[in-house]
């Protein structure tokens, strides 16, 4: 079969557990994987580390890596940049491995038009009083905010059949093995075995001739 | 998630060992797989039994049930008609079990056509030299039937990419697994979860509206 990597794009509603889910993908399946990490010019938060959480950079050198077309999508928010820096996705996917990109679907429908192949998973709770739920549950956040994202999810919603994939986080082992699951099975599809497909046709037709 | 079964078609080079790979799927994974048996009407070989490699019925039965559409897809060879009956199928798919079909191109096309939502799996060797060694290895034909067999193969090859899966059967545990894990990860993909979006959609938009 090929061997190039696929590349990833993980979204879901807020509060679906996408971040929790995709740090014990990473953690369970270290091989296979590599999370993508964003560069901004935004200011690092309490705790946050250059390289980890994001790559802080700053506008100056973010415009320069938009002009060289370094980053393969970006968008700005409240007066900072966000985008996902090409070379590192690319030196991993032709290692072999998957990258995981895990941004909102503006830039999941960017990134599948610039790159078709891209595989686009949806993670969402099992029902919507679930979602909701989480968001209350959380204790945190004002009625005004839950309102305001409870909003947020049914545009969130609208965009989910354009993923290929919806995966139901409700026991988080479970979400695990699944999303690996249809990535394992997407290294099979015939699309992305087309190198695989030729040669043996080709070596089919040679053997032919021999007697 | 939507709870209907998948309808699954398989097919092969001959010498790809999809008959041995499908018994130990059946095998290993009992309540996810039903077997579709198909309706002929040339006689039975010795050792075979009605119902079990396949239905033995008459010509008038089986014009019969083509009059009735009662076949999913049919076909002639020398002289013998060979077909998928309807029925089965459809009971249980609707039980939320996978069926699979051991048929050839022309038929899977068919079925494809007939049911879009087919899935449509393809077991090759790794290797075209591979293959022609389990042909020649089974030391029970002549050089003249190997060679008509891969004649065969080169066509076979052509439809390849008209199938969503490769997979390579060089390992048959690992090859069961990898067709079990496309089938799970299939049964997440968004265009048949459209029940499921459709009802998430609805009650997001109901549970915005209270406050």
């Amino acid at each position: 079969m090929d061997k190039k990597g696929i590349l990833i794009v993980v979204s879901g509603f807020s509060g679906s557990g996408k971040g929790t889910l995709m740090k014990a993908l990473m953690k369970k399946y270290p091989e296979n994987y590599a999370l993508s990490i964003s560069a901004t010019t935004r200011q690092p938060r309490e705790g946050e580390t250059d390289g980890k959480e994001y790559f802080f950079i700053s506008k100056e050198e973010f415009e320069k890596m938009i002009a060289n077309s370094e980053l393969i999508e970006y968008a700005k928010y409240v007066e900072n940049y966000y985008g996902t820096p090409r070379d590192y996705v690319e030196r991993q996917l032709e290692s072999g491995k998957d990258v995981i990109l895990e941004i909102e679907i503006q830039g999941a429908l960017k990134v599948k038009k610039a790159f078709p192949d891209t595989l686009l998973l949806f993670i969402t709770p099992p029902t919507a009083q679930e979602l909701r739920s989480r968001l209350v549950g959380r204790g945190t956040e004002t009625l005004d905010v839950i309102e305001s994202r409870m909003d947020r999810a049914c545009e969130e919603a609208e965009g989910m059949d354009q993923y290929d994939y919806l995966i139901v986080n409700d026991d988080l082992d479970t979400c695990v093995e699944e999303v690996h699951q249809i990535i394992r099975g997407e290294h099979h599809r015939s699309t992305r075995n087309t190198g695989f497909m030729e040669k043996i046709k080709e070596d089919l037709n040679s053997l032919k001739g021999e007697k």
